[in-house]
């Protein structure tokens, strides 16, 4: 008998019919004669009309206040579902986040999981029910409600599965797994049956949307499995799992991101603090910065180039003007039109090569490469929008990834 | 400065616009120096959207977990409320109901409070903010979320009004007070200034809907002054106090109801436990008996009378004829078509004739009377549906309603 947490998104839950489909997906799940905690998050885009609501109310909207109206999304959705498990012969019983006992910080609309003390989760479980848990909520020690934000719904899963010891955390989604590449581009894209969280890391933070990167990340920490998995079509998906020191692939997956643009700050002048000076300023407004490559100094002056969401592009480009007049540096160039491609592996660590048959890749099909950034399980590189979705096929293609991993040997 | 508790309900928060017409009130009450706590209902139609999903999504709709789905809609209007407070700069916390400190029994879907500790409430108050309050929640002793009910909202104003020893519970709702009679039948109508608990329990009991009869018994027992008004036009409404030996209106109302139909059992025997044996297999059936009136027996057998909301008709026809099978009577009839009138003050008491003055003025109009049943504060009479309106409006004109309050010598 194994303990699961299996988590349901929004888009599993969004209708009556989808409600009934993971109540009966539950519910066998327990006949099979496993033990089972849900978590669930709001159905649908609930959590969207409730905003929405907030913004025609008010223009004030104190985040003590915001937590305690989204998290009624959750709440509803967890009852909704006891309901429709009950209708299956089964007990169940819904739990709000502090009732299951998620203890945060008090920032609230981002609260920080602090800690978990699931007594009456275990409790539910051993009278034989199946509990179930509302997402991405919590209680701040000052008892008021919190929301650990967007995606938090997996941060409560896997936190859950910690504190609980479970074997394994089911996080379904509208996808299979976590695919070789994106299907759409790649028609030979393969699903993977495994996968490592730095690479999943990796590939959360490069263009891959799910799962929520915290909850990998809390995952690797803790060292609870994961498994994201598909509630459509039920079939099993991608096991996450910490590095093993045996069959590592040298390239597990190519991924993209269209999402980006590029800034060029020329003529900088090449002594301490004048990097810190523009990044500091980019932060403060609150902007991603992702990639970031300099070049070496030619003649005391450099260039530094980075990478920004697109809708942060022309406030990017204002902020390094001001601060080029402040600290001195002779032009601000943006690039809009550009993507990235990179190449994931585990087993690249202790393999070389691979960036160099991803530049021959490239150079082979013509694609030019504008920025080169590396870690030591991924290497990317920034092309032309134009070009992406060919170097992304010409990789997939050059690592034989629809044929199945290599390994390390 | 007085410490009020408001209470708004679903029509007077259903719309953003109602929302900010609210705190604009709220906050309007407690720059004029006075301390606010409010207690909401759901928004608009919330409450049997809610109901409506849960149809929808499963048959087997457990009481725990209607109540969790049910308590989401006080809590997104109080997380609302509250930032429409804020946006007119004025402080407010949103509280569900078991932060409030309501503790319940654990009958779900209809829980009664056990007691209230409203600690946090307190400090609210102390730190000059608003407390916003969920209507009709509380936690039970096992920890799980409770519903008090359709119309608990009002119960949950009184009782908290009661345990912070407020100076008067507003209700308001979406008319103006509390009526001598019915504006839509008597054109000359009047809201009364005043009215005891005695005379408002009468009346809520014969068709006047508002507020809550639970609330009013548990405002009476307690002495929680009562402040029926309009959250439309704002305007002073009916105040609601205990009974004084000073000016008590004779007849203070003349109230109706058309939504009762008359079944008549003849021929009962005259022997004990017959009368009982059909209301318990009535009650049983959950039907709401309301007037019962037997005759005087006459040679060993009698006539009951007894009246049932329309929708019940057919029902308790069938279990009057099972009943009279077993304990022995000869005939049922029905009469769908009749309405009561009846006659209200607190006056009546000391006060004899005011039956009389019914009888009379009903035969002035040709009005035959069907059925009387009295209280020792009411004097109610079964007609004809179809002369209701008249008897509505002669009785109105002869206690000169209109002009103002009779009051005992």
């Amino acid at each position: 008998m194994a303990l699961l947490v299996q988590k349901f998104g929004g888009t599993s839950v969004g209708t009556p019919d989808r409600m009934r489909a993971v109540a009966d997906h539950v519910t066998r799940t327990v006949r099979r004669g496993d033990q089972v905690v849900v978590v669930i998050s709001a159905m649908g885009k609930e959590t969207d009309d409730l905003l929405r609501m907030a913004r025609e109310v008010s223009n004030t909207r104190p985040g003590r206040e915001m937590d305690m109206l989204v998290t009624a999304g959750e709440r509803k959705a967890t009852a909704l579902l006891c309901m429709a498990i009950a209708d299956l012969g089964v007990e169940a019983e819904s739990f709000t986040g502090s009732q299951a006992g998620f203890l945060t910080d008090a920032t609230h609309t981002n609260a920080k999981i602090i800690d978990v003390q699931p007594d009456r989760i275990r409790a539910s479980l051993a009278a034989g029910r199946v509990p179930v848990v509302g997402g991405a909520q919590g209680q701040s020690a000052q008892r008021n409600v919190t929301f650990l934000g967007r995606g938090g719904s997996d941060t409560t899963a896997v936190a859950l599965a910690h504190a609980l010891g479970a074997d394994s955390c089911e996080l379904y989604t509208d996808v299979p797994g976590v695919f070789t590449s994106d299907p759409r581009i790649v028609t030979d894209a393969r699903k993977m049956e495994h996968i490592t969280f730095d690479e999943l890391l990796e590939m959360t933070a490069n263009g891959c949307p799910k799962p929520a990167m915290r909850s990998v990340e809390f995952a690797r920490t803790h060292g609870v499995e994961l498994h994201v998995r598909s509630a459509f079509t039920w079939e099993s998906g991608t096991v996450v799992t910490k590095e093993s020191t045996m069959e590592q692939a040298i390239v597990s997956a190519v991924v993209h991101d269209a999402d980006e643009a590029k800034v060029t700050i020329g003529g900088v002048a090449d002594r301490p603090g004048v990097a810190a000076h523009v990044f500091r300023a980019l932060a403060d407004a609150d902007i991603n910065v992702d990639l970031i490559v300099q070049n070496t100094s030619d003649q005391g002056v450099t260039d530094i180039s980075f990478t920004v969401p697109h809708g942060d592009l022309d406030n990017a480009v204002a902020i390094c003007e001001v601060a080029g007049a402040e600290v001195g540096f002779t032009r601000v160039t943006a690039e809009p039109a550009i993507a990235r491609v990179s190449v994931v592996g585990a087993g690249m660590k202790s393999h070389p090569g691979v960036a160099a048959t991803v530049f021959e890749t490239l150079a082979a099909n013509d694609i030019n490469i504008e920025m080169i950034a590396t870690s030591a399980i991924r290497v990317s590189c920034v092309v032309a929008e134009s070009d992406i979705e060919r170097a992304v096929v010409a990789l997939h293609d050059a690592f034989g990834l629809a044929d199945g991993p290599v390994y390390v040997d």
